[in-house]
């Protein structure tokens, strides 16, 4: 049989496929994914489990009339599959080529965009009620991962959609895991559904039993019957979706288009909100993922013949972790929380070593980290590392639980600045202007494994109240010997009359290769690092910059209340002449590339960065 | 009987009074509280309703060796009385008086501070999961209004506890309203389980039914009684606490000490998570609060004998909501959307005129920015107003589903700047900053009604993509004469040659009084009115500069990120040699008072802004 991947791109009808060449899709779409991820990188294992259940979508609805909202996002590949963007598939998450994740400006069959968790629901209720208000009747459909049950906004959606019934179908694509395996009393309860194979059969099947039970003689017969009419409601509406107003309907085989296929028909004709349920494998048909799921949830290049992962070096996030366990070690009062990524955050070996001290809580930042408030109000000294991007579902829990109350938290802030390939919705250059603004709040930085080493033991044995320690994607890049970290220390780390550049954490390398470029055209630059980004080192800004007249900012965070606006404040209000240049991110989405395509596009690259300082060294020359 | 606040003042011992004596005391708090209310402003139906609550907690528990959390705080006046805080009652919500929230500073017996919704049982999490760390035995109890329950967090925190079945004692105060007529599909839910007026002990009937079914002859017995333990499974876990992993008790009478009592001590007991579900009314006792709830949940002075509230002169609020309904009826795809606010926002007359485009989400700020983004996408102009504390609950939503798809989605952000009495969780003082570095955002701020109406209309019409509205508690203060709003224009409200005041909405007024005290002392300033707050008119800021050689910013938003550090950058990169100082508040909690007393103690007050900038002056004078 034909490649059914071409025949569908030469125009071949997918409803037309009979059951033999549907499964015959499926493989071929399954080679096409590890073939184009083991090359471009991406996420492997939950696209490999929605194979089936995206081509069961793309028969029964009508796209993009209808509208598919992918939770997440990560698993929408077989849907860009589907949706007409194979031939620009190898350019997956490279600079200026297809997204990791589903985007409007894409692709029409993109309907909503998405990156973070458990906004999907939110999303379909949105679109549903703006359909309905039009009087139009096509179907949105959105689809969730169990994962995304552990996320607070999922439930406010489930909430909203069942109290005012609004129409729209929900997928839960159940492989119980999210990232990895999935801890929470939701996910238990599912389990418990997942027990009874037959769920929705059977609840039938107890209807009848009801019905049928034999009523003898009154006053027992009365009795009975208000026992009846009691057992009748409270077994039949079971799971929580039930009680949330929702038409429930599984467990499902979510990789069985006979059971897919009428599910999905169904649901598209009912008139009010539609749980499905489906079980799934994640990384299915591909044995190295289903047997790993968590490697190949995100993954890098890899040997797809043999599923073999490259050795991956040391990481700001592993670093961090094997810090974090030494330190634990010596000071019993630090316990870890990690919202749904003890890999990811380099927590794994912490969590092995000490169980009770270790707490996943799911994908719930916000619970995370008023949790680490409870804990600290305890006199625990609660260290929660999470993705800069995630951190911004916290903020209120962070300002409001933790900075008000000045408690001593520990943020490892884990991929702040560019992260690259994942793109606009998952870049970290945020943190600095949303976290600057919080009451008691600390900030650091560092250039170097052994700047985190020494940060981490600060925040966690001598600083007190709320303290967040910034660190990019990837691995120590040092260019000057290490000098032992002070709190507010700023460090000269190259000596110039020429100009300032005062900058922090990664942009250090940055600077560096700034002023090499400068020194081969005559421009000597003094390079001021501060660690310490808040609060800033005032004076040493100012010595640095009276020095030199010239003061020039780089960062990896957007320009808008970030770095560089904190030290233009201060120059401003120092009464120093001096010339003043911030390099930074603009508030733009920052689209997905390498780092160094990126820091290119946005002129944060050393040339760039040079080539202005030059010209505004010939400005202030040529008005003296 | 004497009263008996006093006999517990005077060293009386809660446990020792009998029936009738407690009977007695829950009315004398009560009169104590609405005397109190009627003059000093708070919060009164929530902690009318939570009288016999409290009591019946500090007769079963020992605290502060205990802990006791109150969800949101507002409820938690009747323990701040029986905490040995009645004597400093008068001073509620008064600068250097008593906070209306649990403040640890202010109390030992206030263990975790609150003052947004749905944080309660996180805290308590963690703070229960500390105690067991140290092998302690201690209670910790929270309690949150059914209001908390469509908040997200809250459950992720129950995902959390009962997947680790976590000893805690949560206490369900069901009132059957949040702030107003709660409306969400766990408040159904939370009625189906209110209608079975016994459901604790009706659950042990039906398991004593199952018990006592009679089974007859193979195999049909067999049969049944697979049937009798699926029914069994069924039957006996019913709530959705059951279903997370709770114990489970209720519903009770909240106002009943028999019922509370026992309930309570018997949870104490218990050495796993607990839920007990009571039922209250809000408002109990005060004929005036019980008829109208809504009125008295957050009140200002009112005539206590009659319950008589002043008539309340027009708001910022009300004269929004007056011209969104005047706007969307020439404008058939404007919606609003409430976070369980309609009345606090100003939206009750649009919501009775266009039910059917106006959306309650209750306290869901998460869900109810990505249900705009979804709305949004389908072609509508959500409206979503939201404080401006309480919209830092849904940063991410506003950053990663309406900025990134820069989505026409209008935010009127009430209650900017300093909120007064409610404090320091209430302050309004960082939207500037964090909505500042959102892609695509664009913030305004009206310093008039006037101005308001017609940002209002020009978002709503003219704008495309993600727009915020920020303006204060409070009515309309205009000083200058209205000039029609054009986007991103600046106005020149005052000529002077000494000094540029460059300012923005609320502080327009503040730096007309600024001007006239300098102009006494015999500077003259230049005021320069930004409406358009983000992007900042880059070239009025550099012409006014130029002219006087000296600006100076204010504006009703934390230093760090906000305008003011906008202008420093804009200034700094301009290379205009000039004196610059920003004012603003600090980076600390800001405590509560009245916005004058507060703008006195942070020096953003005229008097002190002049004095700074007469200072500026000389010393400038100095150096030439």
């Amino acid at each position: 049989m034909e490649n059914m991947l071409d025949f569908l791109q030469n125009g071949g009808n997918l409803r037309k496929l009979n059951k033999e060449q549907l499964e015959k899709l499926c493989v071929d779409i399954r080679k096409f994914l590890v073939d184009t991820v083991s090359s471009t990188g991406g996420h492997l294992a939950s696209n490999l489990g929605a194979v089936e259940l995206t081509v069961a979508l793309y028969i029964v609805f009508d796209f993009p009339t209808d509208k598919l909202i992918w939770d997440v996002g990560h698993q929408s590949y077989v849907h860009k599959i589907l949706s007409g963007r194979t031939d620009r598939f190898e350019t997956l998450r490279k600079f200026g080529g297809i997204s990791g994740f589903p985007k409007r400006s894409e692709s029409e069959y993109d309907s909503f965009n998405t990156g973070h968790s458990s906004t999907s629901v939110s999303a379909a209720v949105g679109m549903a009620r703006a359909r309905d208000l039009d009087g139009d009747k096509y179907s949105i459909v959105a689809v969730f991962g169990d994962g995304a049950l552990t996320g607070g906004e999922i439930f406010e959606a489930f909430n909203d959609a069942g109290n005012k019934k609004t129409p729209l179908i929900l997928i839960l694509n159940d492989n119980n895991m999210s990232i990895q395996k999935n801890i929470s009393a939701v996910s238990k309860h599912l389990r418990n559904i997942r027990i009874n194979k037959h769920y929705f059969s059977s609840k039938l099947r107890i209807a009848g039993f009801l019905d049928k039970l034999p009523l003898f003689g009154m006053p027992i017969r009365k009795a009975l019957e208000g026992m009846k009419r009691t057992l009748r409601r409270r077994v039949l509406p079971t799971t929580m979706f039930d009680e949330l107003g929702f038409k429930y309907i599984g467990p499902l085989d979510g990789h069985s288009f006979d059971e897919l296929i009428p599910s999905l028909k169904y649901a598209k004709a009912e008139k009010k909100p539609v749980v499905i349920h489906i079980k799934t494998q994640k990384g299915k048909g591909y044995p190295p993922a289903e047997n790993d799921p968590a490697a190949f949830h995100g993954i890098g290049r890899f040997d797809a013949e043999t599923g073999a992962i490259p050795y991956s070096p040391e990481s700001y996030s592993s670093r961090f972790g094997a810090k974090l366990t030494e330190l634990a070690e010596k000071n019993n009062k630090v316990v870890a929380i990690t919202c749904a990524m003890p890999d990811g955050t380099g927590l794994k070996e912490f969590s092995e070593k000490y169980p009770d001290r270790f707490f996943d809580v799911g994908i719930a930042e916000q619970h995370g980290v008023t949790l680490a408030a409870g804990m600290a109000v305890g006199g625990y000294t609660p260290v929660i590392p999470i993705y800069s991007t995630f951190l911004q579902r916290a903020f209120d829990q962070v300002l409001h639980d933790v900075c008000l109350q000045d408690l001593h938290v520990v943020f490892p802030v884990d991929r702040a600045g560019i992260v690259g390939a994942d793109g606009e919705t998952h870049q970290g250059v945020y943190d600095i202007s949303y976290l600057s603004c919080m009451p008691n709040m600390t900030i650091l930085s560092p250039s170097s494994f052994e700047q985190l080493d020494e940060m981490l033991e600060y925040a966690i044995n001598l600083h007190n109240g709320p303290i967040a320690i910034r660190y990019p994607r990837g691995g120590n890049q040092p260019y000057y010997a290490h000098e032992k970290f002070e709190f507010s220390k700023a460090y000269v780390r190259r000596s110039g009359s020429d100009v300032s550049i005062i900058t922090t954490g990664r942009m250090l390398l940055t600077a560096a290769k700034t002023a090499n470029i400068l020194k081969n055209i005559g421009i000597e630059a003094e390079i001021c690092e501060m660690p310490t980004v808040l609060p800033v080192n005032a004076d040493a800004v100012i010595e640095t910059t009276k020095k030199t007249g010239i003061a020039v900012t780089i960062e990896d965070n957007v320009l808008s209340g970030g770095f560089g606006e904190h030290i233009a404040g201060i120059l401003s209000e120092s009464n120093i002449n001096c010339s003043f240049k911030a390099f930074g991110y603009p508030s733009v989405p920052i689209v997905h590339g390498t780092i160094s395509e990126l820091d290119k596009l946005y002129g944060t690259d050393a040339e760039h960065i040079a080539a202005s300082i030059g010209r505004m060294i010939n400005n202030d020359k040529d008005q003296t």
